[in-house]
């Protein structure tokens, strides 16, 4: 049994440790200053963009580096606000920074509506279809790429083709890409996606960069000096942009994904089947398979435990999980759970366990003795 | 005369070298998590706030982590998209931020005004006033309290005045501190602020981490996980707080600016004096003395020599200089010196010097060699 000095994390959806290369002393001038330094730090952002680009396979200059995911969301969401008609609409299993932002819009007086999600908390071209028609007047559709809650998969080729297909003028397609980016393979050109966003500390780079993949500019609310071609104001976040090269290069490339997968997935069958067996375990979505969703995230229920309780007891044997998305963590309420349609006993013992590129098979045998062991006493 | 393998860097204003200590592969996880590992990033990130607001001298509760003074000027200025009635005005020498959000507001419908600023490029008591009853509806002053292209200090405990005894509902008083912060005494609760900006990397901390002090929290354009009390969502770049913790205590403690402020200005007078001297040489404003004016940034004119060409030429002598705001280097324009009454051509001649920690007066003689270098081929 793990003790607590040993301590085995398992919320890499949350965040993941930095790995990344640090040079705290070296000095890069503001970029867009035009003198030697700052032309040096200009070169070392559009270095950065460039890598950054070709791993994601899309010309640099869609690429706008942002203070992360959050604000990438917000960014691609309140260019909507601009718009004089037309409407948004976002899944009920999105990461609250598109959720409430949505919200914040109605505030404004402007239109949104909802895309619901099956019961495995994805969009499916059914659901995208019917949200399309019901409104009629749909100009910006917000869908995740990973269910940041149960792991589910969105089929993004079958939402592009609804997308396209439905008649009227073209809907922005925006998809929240942060627990996509190193787990899964991305295609922004094959998914046809408008925006996109991605953090670079669920990759291992630091807190407060990430990106936003615009494929044509886009008008922001949040103006400023221009900077990042007048799409994020604010001195450019060079050593940060660096950083999440860094990371995207070590982490996201095609061939590091598919030999991070099978490893991955095997752990996490692993896992799946034996919470499967145990009496008080519920897996959700309760018909969760292997196929359709990512192998780094699960979420699980165990009967009579709410999920905190259970996260608190795993915490003192030294297992970090968590009991959803730590951007939600000061609520109690579960609502993508509830969109699934999970009954809210059910989903208020819900605790989420996420693995990342540490992550051994013997700390998959740990995690499950010291379910064990807790399930003895609780 | 310096060669050009020795930098001699004079725009401390755009950004300042880095100077925090740096732990890069040290893990604290997400602070919204509640695991061990998260508890301590949470513990990590309060310890930041309360050495912050110890510096400040204000509550710990009033101040949020944001990504920068930029995104700080924009979270308080479009809490006003939420008003129905009432106006924002901002001065005139505001930085960017503030002035291109003003009419982001008025694209979307809401009402703005401006405040004109005196010859040196400040605000004063009797300018405000003129605002304030022109229009008669304003709600929220953005007021910057050290112009970042002239250094010309806002007598700030006048313009609290005229904003507290003027008649009507009480008004928003929201400063920008970025170059003040560090440079001269900031004192929030006697300026009596409502809310204030401050940037990290303009006193050695890295990019991509500031501070928004609000005396009350406000409603916010960009919501997302609840972080920050609602202020400001998305993961809290924790180390990025920590680094500006350190360098608000290393940089902006009282005592600190009042042993560097006598160094410096002796420094800057010798440099303004000297000069003056100089026959083609236009210090902006003219009549600059040394009282009123920061003595961190001078704003001075080369007749016949243009103020990017100067700039480059310095620079070629190793000389790092600008030519205005870092954050308005995409424009030609020179807003702030055309609301100075500076005539166009003059404005384009005009270069800023700034200073920082490790300026000495040697390279003060250094700078004046090379400007008069500059001057016998120019």
């Amino acid at each position: 049994m793990a003790s607590e000095d040993i301590r085995h994390y398992f919320d890499w959806a949350a965040t993941a440790p930095p790995a990344f290369p640090c040079k705290p002393l070296e000095f890069l001038g503001n970029p867009s200053s035009h003198h030697s330094e700052g032309r040096a730090a200009k070169l070392a952002l559009e270095n950065a963009r460039s890598r950054c680009a070709a791993v994601l396979n899309v010309p640099a200059e869609t690429l706008y580096f942002t203070s992360g995911a959050t604000e990438s969301n917000c960014i691609a969401l309140h260019s909507n606000l601009f718009r004089k008609a037309g409407r948004v609409i976002a899944s009920d299993a999105e990461h609250s920074s598109i959720r409430e932002n949505v919200e914040v819009q109605e505030r404004l007086g402007r239109q949104a509506g909802r895309i619901a999600v099956d019961s495995s908390g994805r969009v499916n071209a059914k659901l995208l279809e019917k949200s399309l028609e019901k409104y009629g007047d749909v100009r910006f559709a917000a869908i995740m790429a990973v269910n940041n809650e149960t792991g589910a998969i969105t089929d993004t080729a079958a939402i592009r083709d609804v997308i396209r297909k439905f008649p009227g003028p073209p809907v922005h397609l925006h998809c929240d890409l942060v627990q996509a980016i190193g787990k899964i393979p991305v295609d922004i050109p094959a998914w046809d996606l408008d925006s996109a966003s991605i953090s670079a500390h669920k990759i291992g780079g630091p807190r407060g960069i990430g990106l936003l993949y615009l494929r044509r500019p886009l008008e922001v609310i949040c103006a400023g000096g221009g900077q990042e071609r007048k799409v994020r104001p604010g001195t450019e976040n060079t050593e940060g942009a660096l950083a999440l090269a860094f990371c995207l290069e070590n982490r996201a490339a095609p061939e590091k994904i598919k030999s991070e997968y099978i490893p991955a997935n095997r752990r996490w069958k692993k896992l799946l089947n034996a919470l499967k067996t145990i009496d008080r375990c519920v897996i959700i979505p309760r018909d969760r398979e292997e196929d359709g969703f990512s192998p780094y995230i699960l979420q699980a229920a165990f009967r009579g435990i709410p999920g905190e309780v259970m996260a608190r007891a795993l915490d003192d044997l030294g297992f970090s999980v968590s009991t959803g998305s730590a951007c939600s963590s000061s609520s109690p309420e579960r609502p993508v759970l509830a969109a699934m349609g999970i009954e809210e006993s059910l989903s208020l013992e819900g605790i989420r366990i996420s693995q990342g590129w540490t992550t051994t098979d013997g700390e998959i045998d740990l995690l499950l003795e010291a379910i064990a062991e807790v399930l003895k006493y609780l």
